[in-house]
């Protein structure tokens, strides 16, 4: 039986061998929830790196620039974090370079892997089928909040997991933890949620619809891959 | 209001500022669980330390030797990580040196706090009244697994913000996280605590007895708190 297991935060990869495993990358709010979008509304790729001035000198190649620390867009960006900013016609066809305070670095952490894939709720539905009908054994990487756990990421390894429960056996405690967390809670993931740290953070930024729209469950059906450094489709 | 945090692993110790707080250091399966044991049947006092060598040093000047590496005793020691072996007419009145994989190891890293103090189930109530009446924030540092978090901790850390949710405020999503996993399961702790991967692990040594005896609530009146480097009650 292949087997999935989670690592709650970027500061706790050292734990896992990445060897041979397709690593689901999420960051529920917001970055791998606006790579989804970005890539099911015809964004062509998504470069993450990890600096803000990698980004500039990819701005200067012809992507467009966009990040954010602490929550707050980067300025003179031409987007920040927010998923409605990854749906708009100007961004259609376009490549993009983001940097986030946590997202771009779980991805980065993640290298050695066999493959990395980006999931969210937006796309649970899609990540699911595509890991089951993989070879490779799992592991979900939460990007947490500057090296801790958070919630939301603990919640979207749980559904994961859940989908995943009848032909995958888990391994490891924060693979038990995070599914018992989505278990007690799948009736009102937007409410459990809203207590979480980083909602309580950004609730002064009036995104309380961003963070409504990342708990939205398989509204995408894409699966987002890295590829020569890029997320694409 | 008073705030209640949890670190679910050693690893990641180096995200909680201990100055000022009362940490409460905790490994059901089973070091604390022991050193509760123990200090609530008259032994005198109990020297955590790191390294093997350094518990057969201690041997000399008198101390019992006791340890595990891996769920198991530790050659030529006196004993090993059985709450058991801690009710035993031999103990009273004993200094006791001990060493364990995950145990040993947070207290040592919990140096920099003002107070440390143990947790186990068996003397959670006690507990709850000790850091309810002390001034000091609490951090409830969770042993782990090797580095990694493991369940049973992580359920006693939220068993101990439900004894405190009244008159303390949790900061951080690991301390949600924990609450969450403990309101789910307070029903059937010793159910859920049978699934974790230590107790999977332990399975083969027969020492079922032992789990189920550690997650009993509140057995002993005892608070054990470090002090010149042993803990005493």
């Amino acid at each position: 039986m292949k087997t999935i297991e989670v690592c709650l935060t970027p500061d706790l990869i050292h734990q896992h061998d990445l060897k041979g495993k397709i690593v689901v990358v999420v960051d529920v709010f917001r970055a791998t929830s606006c790579i989804v979008t970005g890539l099911a509304n015809e964004v062509e790729a998504i470069k993450p790196v990890g600096e803000v001035d990698e980004v500039k000198a990819l701005g200067k190649e012809g992507y467009l620039m966009a990040g954010e620390r602490g929550g707050i867009k980067i300025p003179e960006f031409d987007m920040g974090n927010s998923p409605f900013e990854y749906q708009a016609d100007q961004v259609k066809g376009k490549k993009i370079a983001i940097s986030t305070t946590n997202g771009s670095q779980a991805i980065i952490k993640s290298e050695g892997a066999d493959e990395i894939i980006i999931g969210a709720f937006l796309n649970l539905e899609s990540v699911a089928e595509y890991v089951l009908q993989s070879k490779s054994n799992v592991l979900i990487h939460c990007a947490g909040w500057k090296g801790t756990p958070n919630l939301e990421d603990t919640l979207f390894a749980g559904a994961l997991i859940d989908e995943c429960a009848e032909e995958m056996k888990t391994v490891g405690d924060s693979a038990l933890v995070a599914h018992q967390v989505y278990i007690a809670n799948h009736e009102n993931l937007f409410g459990i949620a809203k207590q979480s740290s980083h909602a309580e953070r950004l609730s002064g930024f009036g995104i309380e619809e961003d963070l409504e729209f990342c708990m939205t469950e398989s509204e995408y059906q894409v699966v987002p891959r890295l590829v020569a450094g890029e997320l694409i489709v």
